[in-house]
């Protein structure tokens, strides 16, 4: 099986999967696309991916066969199924089920609110895009942290690196750079720590990606 | 296993988690949780689940211990894990992963945009809340109308129903209520007709609940 990953450096959903790359140890080939001058919405791109969005695993099998998986967490899902180790969830059907549901609140209850599309709607109906990221990064933190405080061991989910904290840190991330003060999202900030301390989250960082750009 | 299902009628999150116990042919106990007058933000109901959201599954084991399941997704993934039969995923990893991907670009891509508490923003900085929906479910859908153009069979993916169906038929019923033109995606509406005859999808549809309003 040989991977290959159409991403950007910066995009947070892009990170995650780098994240679940590294910790299983799959080598993969960097493909860049540009969000920034909106390569994920050419001809070409959305042929292969018909919801223009980064990151999408292109996967051929051994016979040759290609095929393209898109959406962050269901390519999550599918690096689980088929390269089982190391695990990125629990084994206990109730923590497997807190991973998931601590993903899935940083996928569809906080990260869609800020992406470029939305705030991009934001402006066009004359609103402070600004504000509007911090609000909704804030309140969602906010609901993460007392989540976390019940289920973090090492980890966001006991202690193992899980689906949960492949979404946590790219979110994190993105706060500090749309301005969010982090001090009140101690358990987080705890958690953060520990992940960076491990190599595989430290190479799937923006900034270390072949496609960065010095801000 | 005993389950009890905090929801609302209307929400269409709670309405994926009915559609997939019903499929699995699940009894539960059915908790209304009025979203009008903000239930899910009062003390006890928050203090179970830190989100404040709907739905909730509350899942008493055999040996009377009592969790709380949270995030529709997230809900699905465990109701498959420990109730395997019928599956609502495909058995093919890359036919499982496309299962997924429908379902996360609802659940991610188009319902976030149009919840209550993103509109109460919509509002309150003056925007048109009415044409911001119709915005985000116009591209959302035209989107998901290509996707399943590759994937599907009689159902979203392949010939049995899946996640994917289970998020679809919601996403469906409130577009209509937004008053989405509905007419461009025909194989979404050919994929509705034949769920809609099933009786799984039937008896979870809004209308055929407990705390259903005539409108």
């Amino acid at each position: 099986m040989k991977l290959a990953l159409y991403n950007y450096w910066r995009s947070s959903a892009s990170y995650r999967v780098r994240i679940a790359l590294a910790l299983k140890q799959l080598p993969y080939e960097y493909v860049a696309v540009n969000l920034l001058t909106r390569d994920q919405q050419r001809d070409g791109y959305v042929a292969k991916n018909p919801f223009g969005q980064v990151p999408m695993l292109e996967v051929t099998d051994d016979s040759g066969t290609v095929r393209m998986l898109t959406q962050s967490l269901a390519i999550l899902e599918f690096l689980e199924e088929v390269h089982p180790n190391p695990p990125l969830l629990p084994s206990d059907p109730y923590q497997r089920a807190t991973a998931r549901a601590l993903a899935e609140t940083i996928n569809a209850g906080i990260q869609p609110l800020y992406n470029l599309s939305t705030t991009d709607e934001v402006k066009a109906i004359g609103g402070d895009d600004v504000a509007w990221v911090r609000r909704f990064i804030t309140r969602g933190l906010a609901a993460l942290e007392r989540a976390v405080a019940g289920s973090a061991g090492t980890f966001c989910v006991g202690d193992a690196p899980s689906f949960a904290d492949c979404c946590l840190i790219p979110q994190l991330a993105s706060s500090r750079r749309f301005g969010v003060d982090l001090t009140p999202y101690r358990g987080l900030l705890e958690v953060e720590t520990r992940c960076l301390a491990l190599p595989a989250f430290a190479a799937a960082a923006p900034e270390r990606q072949p496609d960065a750009v010095a801000s």
